[in-house]
């Protein structure tokens, strides 16, 4: 997983720096490979944060998630390369990536991993 | 997006100024243009306040709502945009856009973005 | 879309050839390549059948439908197909196959193709 | 509705045209005005077809679909005009055209408009 | 019921009179008056039709159903005054008209009634 | 059960005698007595009818199932004799009744039972 | 199995014996044991018929189904038994039981027995 | 799958052989194993017979299904054989056995098979 | 409403009277007179309790909601008139009734009303 | 109700006695009868507990359970009486028994009852 994807998204000026506010975003349709057996991985990578001043561009994450596609990654190294891109590229004040994956050999597995920027405060305000 | 959409917000007078109260207004049928590939896009917008000193009229919001049909924007812009013209015409203790717009290339987004009036401490009461 | 996958497809010898019955395989976790736009595509497969003198093998199968990973398939054509690779291979009494591919631009599209073995009248017997 | 939208339309060859197969095709987002207020219109239009020698290709048909955007229009005029256009196009051997449209002053309506083949004898193999 | 609400419904030429095609509107606010008792009564009313030279337009079937408001009806009466005046203003080939009236004294009563053209075989064909 | 509550029952002329149409009156609250055990039992009537010269009113109908209120009577004599009295004031085109009565002693039943008119042919028309 | 619980069963003279009807009589709470291992067994019986002279008194039918508490039978011996003592003590123009066991040993069953009158024959109505 | 588990079931005497009637009896915890990957597969079996002068013994049955539990067995293969093994020793007029297989490899199947005794029409009477 | 029926309730000894515990029971077929009208009402009454010295019997509470039948009773006045029996004749520590009245012209209404025993603290645990 | 049925109930060294955990266990064939009619009753018994020393085993439960088959006993009665029997041979931490009674006479009853050991603080972790 030595490839850097994450020089595929891109991001523009937040439109409201100055105001607090959360973006969820709902991808059904990741898919990878197993790195052990070679078998396709399926699941749904969920995304929520409070930008701060730039915002990932959608297209451009459609990009990025299919650069996955036909590489053989780990469940949890996965959801959390995609954190770290994400939060490389976009320097949010807060951050939550949940992977959901298929089942295999009758096991269904979720990763959830976030990041909170040093000093900010979250709160959660879409519940 | 340099249009003035808000001079087509109407407003009354709140009839109870003196009552805590909260009003949730859902438009399923928002439209708007993706500003990047000229594609159309499709959202529920909710919209919920405690209103102050006036209310907006129904019928001048889905004439401002649908004033964005054939404008470019992002999802994160154009909800911002509307809680930003609402409350610049309403003045609310408390207001809250939710915009929950349709897939595009199998990735769903949904945008919450919220404003309290300073000094006013918010307690949501339609739960 | 020149690649004989089908030498990928194995089969077993009916274990009871005598008898008339169905088997229903679901596979919901198809996924190619449009070839207009190179995106992915995904969707569930449904292959109904009545075996003659051999069966498909599932594992097989498995590995055949993953041929189409990175292949530009229209939706139609890959459904057709899907079934003329499985005829040529199993010869079955009967057989019908179902894409039932994800929205892409707002769209979604289900295909339905269906064999009948000359000579043999089909009933459906799972319902 | 003078406009002739139909040249938008692009087909390809039928990929396996000796075969009786049946296509379904879903169309969430459509949305049009009233010829009589100019207030939008929403709609869910469903296409099924059986193709004869060629199949409509699908940006093709949600670059259709997206030309009615500002176009006045009556439930039946447009649920009539696609079929008259997508017939036009493809020649079917026979074609289905479903149009669900949004409340309007609280009453919703349907339009269900069919179209055979002269000679073709349909059967639905979809259910 | 002497009054003659029919001339309040307008009409437009059928868009495509040549092709059998079927609408269905459904109205769930409707309220009449009951003619014993002087109370309120609620329903909603199902209209389907194949039209023949001329449809009904939408926002004078609206007028023409709140002229009932103030209205003393029996639900028998009123289901079958409805589809007499639909049938005189469209002369449509089939027409059916389904009232669901509310509970009254804790009874609750539907009631149906349809139409067709002389020498017309209708074959319902939203199924 | 000698009383003839029939007489309760009140008709208004068929406002559209020369019409086929069908009436359904769903009432929840019939009540009435075990003949043996002097216990209340509680039942669904459920009356399905098309008429030919007279329909009963609704208010008169709702009299006449409560005069059942404190009678002894068993669940098939009481469901064929609604039956009979509704038969006779009424002399419909076709007439159904189903009782749906309450466990008692855990166990609950229901009954069918329906009249045609001599040389009438019944077509269900409310499916 | 040798004991005659059919006596226990009493029936009343049809009251509308020259009408066809059906009666359907669910009872949830019935119990047995089993033959086999001592162990109890629960189940629902349904029981449909169409009377001819009689019909079962509800209580009686309770109080024979009671009878089975305490004995040891297989499903299918006393959903049949069940028919046959009832035939014997009603004789009606149809009848049909329908036994649902609960689970035992992660195994659930049903059987399903029906009985016509010679020269009768049926036409369900309840449906 | 040489082992002759068929000597584990035991019958008794159809306590009803002059009738037809119908047992069908719900299995939802077999489990067998993959021959070609050694994995361990589940399914729920069902089956559904006329019997003739024998039917088997749940608890028989039970030890029976357990006996698959360590056996290599294809899905086809293992639904045929329950069917053949239940024939041979109960000789039913009808008989169905449906496999539902849980998902391997993200393909999920069912196996329909069925029997009927020379010269026996079969007509389903638990719908 | 002078009758005093609660000489119709019986009590038994509290089987457990030095232990806290909770009985609720639920009679959903309760009816009575309305005092205006005359006509018939119907409700759901639930009791719950926690019992001290002595318990209702039940068959004397079917009895004692029984005499309601024929009543002239106000929804208020009769659900807080059955605790006030109840009260007076099983001396709870604590008791709620709750009466769920069917909808009258278009209005339905539920009475909540709840006594403690003085010195009793109560706490629910049937949550 | 003299027999000491808690001489049936068997326990086993809790096998992680320094943990604290919950144990639920629900047994929907309960069935013992009436004391003032001999009428079978029919009750799901739930028991929940936090064991200490020792649990109970779940076939000598059963066997426990089966005991109530023909005993006459009240629902507050039997609800209890299993808390006692349960508490004393196995002096859980905590433990709650919920009876839920089938109708009787149109009527449902629910009883519930907990027990907590002396000093012992009990916080519910199911929920």
């Amino acid at each position: 997983m030595s490839d850097d994807f994450k020089t595929i998204l891109e991001t523009f000026p937040n439109p409201f720096p100055d105001r607090h506010y959360e973006v969820e975003t709902i991808c059904p349709e990741f898919t990878a490979v197993c790195p052990k057996t070679g078998q396709p991985d399926f699941a749904t990578i969920v995304i929520q944060y409070t930008p701060d001043k730039v915002n990932f561009e959608l297209k451009s994450l459609k990009m990025y998630l299919q650069a996955f596609r036909n590489q053989g990654v780990f469940h949890e190294a996965v959801t959390n390369r995609i954190l770290e891109d994400l939060v490389a590229v976009t320097q949010p004040r807060w951050m939550k990536i949940t992977g959901q994956f298929s089942a295999r050999g009758g096991i269904r597995t979720n990763v959830y991993v976030e990041y909170v920027q040093p000093g900010y405060v979250h709160k959660r305000d879409n519940q």
